[in-house]
């Protein structure tokens, strides 16, 4: 082979790294940062709440706090474009009243059959609860009716 | 020049191409899941909730939820470090109380004088306080003891 070739084809390798390495950086931004859902609905995320453990105002806040976070890194893995459509829109939470742990998890089943993120927070119950128990359960970001039709008979906390 | 010399030099380039591109992944993965702080001390976050707004207890949670979410989205870009840490701890959540704005804007000052992590939700106001009031700060995730030196007299929520 002669040099010449050598040096061409060296040039076509040198530029097609340089290229493929800008591309990389684009890509990896262009999906963290920026694609949101193609749609005028808005998201939302709701924080379902056990009434019937009776948690102070300071606990429900904490525990609703793990939920959000918990959803919202879920969420960074899993579904990207809901969580940049629901930052869009403002990042709606509601907070909900469940009347028990086992309404909790029906709720919690019915979100998973329809793939949405869900995050069950188990306290470690240094205070008011016992330890391990299901405290909150966090689902979405979501589509308001996807989510309406879930938790849409609850009431608000 | 001879060609020896440019292809001498072109193998460089490429082996440095090749090269960073492999560091840059490592490096990027390990930022963003990996290291801890070199410590025994344990993390924590705190939410500021303001009092004279007397908010029910389901604003009180989403706001929280607002401010926690606000906190892990900025430590993931300035503070990944303190963040893994406080996963890794447990990522306690502490709700408390400041008596007002005043107290509220105090706090953030100094805590972002100590060059921790802070979030302020702004409410967007449909429902139960004015629009555009400042309802929580949150602080961290830092170490336990800084954040007692900034937190640590006001009372749990």
């Amino acid at each position: 082979m002669s040099f010449e070739i050598l040096i061409v084809l060296q040039t076509i390798i040198i530029i097609w790294l340089l290229i493929k390495r800008n591309k990389k950086c684009t890509k990896s931004v262009s999906q963290a940062t920026d694609k949101i859902a193609n749609t005028n609905e808005e998201y939302k995320m709701v924080l379902l709440v056990r009434k019937d453990l009776k948690m102070q105002k300071g606990k429900i806040a904490a525990q609703c706090g793990h939920a959000a976070v918990g959803c919202v890194l879920k969420a960074q893995k899993y579904d990207p474009i809901s969580l940049n459509t629901w930052r869009y829109y403002g990042q709606a939470k509601i907070a909900l009243v469940v009347d028990n742990l086992e309404q909790l998890e029906q709720l919690e089943k019915k979100a998973e059959k329809s793939n949405l993120i869900t995050k069950k927070i188990c306290d470690a119950g240094r205070t008011q609860v016992e330890p391990g128990s299901i405290t909150v359960l966090g689902i979405g970001p979501a589509p308001v009716s996807v989510l309406d039709q879930i938790t849409g008979k609850l009431k608000l906390l």
